[in-house]
């Protein structure tokens, strides 16, 4: 009996949970069958569904980079992490669910603002989530792989940081502006994607 | 021809399975169209399919660490091995069914009762084929990876017994308090998860 | 440029087709809302979808295995395995299908005939496309592995034309009496299943 | 800290989307409850639906097959891959949505036009998307494994630009002849599948 585990299944695990979760997301989108009539108007008047999937798809494509640079410092699970991780898969098997009450209030006013702090809400505690697995991981030395840095280790706890703040923001604006804050999570997701950061050298090779 | 497998693909479909059965339990998260003029108050009314959803969710994750543990004392899965384990897949691809009627029906007195016990003994049909699993398994030390002590054989086995007990308890006091069930499920799924065993001993690496 | 693959990620992506469309089966289990005055009622009610559902995923179980059984002695995939391969996989794919049309129709006299003759011609198709895998793979002794002996690839081709044989009588006794025929599809799935040959052989490991 | 990555995990985690993409597909497919008493018809009425499931699961398995023979090519992925990879991943995962407004639309005048183009459209976005993504790779040897030649590199960037063109022909057919251009989309896709390069050379052992 042990009390941690390889991450290699756990991994496997996780890209799956990730992969099944972002694909799902398309299930959300349809036209009204009384829209038919007018196909490409009933086709344009799901923008809120389009801008709600692209924004849900690069936040779990965001978070599976960053399960990926996770994982790959790690040499070890404990109980401690695979419990933030089985949260953290919770959080976003549930983003499905928030999409798609965004993607149907945008546009009743009374339901917008509501749809949209709420899938904030849940970004937010995504972002919170994978914060804690590194922070958790960082301060057991036996799981990580040897010959990881503090000052990489440092560096991804840093870069965690601002989307925490950038959810936060978003979320309190979306009290006053819900559209706004709708583009702003779309916006936050797009720059966690084209930051994260590869688990590989610049001169892995010599060039 | 041969009568067993290595165990390498059947665990990679196995986690398929349980990737998919986990994230599918959120296409019965949603809100009516209804509700939409007050959305809080809709959001807050479906708590029911929320305590459904992570007491399911909690359930298969700790069903994939106990599959996890299994596993990776295996070396071969032999056809006895091989069917209970597509029994054993069958009823976790199953829950997501009994999960959705105790989210349906858990207010509605007449049906209350009669969905918790429902799900109460789909998770003790899933509790009694897990056990089934490593009590094959360890009845035949020939399916065992080498130095597997019998000491952890029986260990497993303990741990098992208690689970297949609490299901049974929870489901009786589903006869005559059905919520208090419901959130038993929730509790044993939490406790299945803190104490799943890892397959590394403590001391792996000297530290 | 080449013409042939290795199997590794056929294997992956195939696993992954067969866990999900053996996953997905659940979706068409429910209790319309208005049994839920009588849930108990309701839940029996849906016999003929659990019939439907067990003969599926374990026709699925067993294409698995069967799919496993052909891989573990292939080295390469070339262009006609590759489509063959493609084709089951669509075939499989579809089987939620007719499954759904089966628990729909069994209990509407007029329907059910014409269901459960759809079903068994799909599950007929999948027979077929899996024997013809392994007809096109043993007539080219390049994509088998070195070592694989003559007797047992006419031992799995001999073994793959029962179950076509089982597939058109039931389908057969479908047009007479569609009850007995489903029942029959479910007892050909657990035939298939119990007497699926592993990659092992009994005595890999002196014991 | 780096900037790229291995290949692995991407590679997995991709076939787990674009297998569930794929699987996803069926759940469009059903027969409307008011044509249970004619059952043969309403199956057979089905055909558009059976169309656009056919080209749809052949086209995201060339995709799947040409995804394969990029990444067995590739040493890193580096951030400009992993956006493009990203991108495309979501364009096809995205697919379901236009292939079930095809299988609705087709036999009403109106709507036939407008999605048959909308779900062309969406083909040559995927299309261009992973013709970029072997460009951006073809064009940093850096990325690609050691020992790929010039003249492969070449070879596969020139078997994307027929699809490209082919999907610009057929979406321009669809303004004019819808049901002419439904089929071409199906016919690209066989194309595609039967003419896909494996990994392995011809002689990759000595025969």
């Amino acid at each position: 009996m042990g009390n941690r585990w390889n991450t290699g299944r756990t991994e496997a695990f996780s890209d799956g949970v990730l992969a099944i979760a972002i694909t799902l997301l398309v299930l959300d989108l349809n036209v009204p069958a009384d829209e038919f009539d007018e196909l490409w108007r009933g086709i344009l008047a799901e923008w809120p569904a389009y801008l709600a999937y692209a924004s849900s798809f690069l936040t779990i494509g965001g978070i599976w980079l960053r399960h990926h640079g996770i994982f790959s410092r790690l040499a070890y699970v404990d109980r401690k992490l695979m419990s933030l991780n089985l949260l953290l898969l919770m959080a976003v098997s549930f983003l499905p669910f928030p999409t798609r009450l965004v993607a149907e209030a945008i546009q009743n006013e009374d339901a917008e603002r509501t749809a949209v702090i709420f899938y904030g809400t849940s970004l937010l505690a995504i972002s919170v989530l994978i914060g804690a697995l590194w922070a958790a991981a960082a301060r057991d030395r036996d799981l990580l792989r040897p010959g990881i840095e503090q000052a990489e280790i440092d560096a991804i706890l840093i870069e965690t940081t601002p989307s925490i703040g950038f959810y936060v923001v978003a979320t309190i604006v979306a009290i006053v502006v819900p559209h706004v804050a709708a583009v702003g999570y779309l916006l936050i997701a797009i720059f966690v994607v084209l930051r994260a950061d590869g688990d590989q050298p610049e001169a892995a090779q010599p060039t």
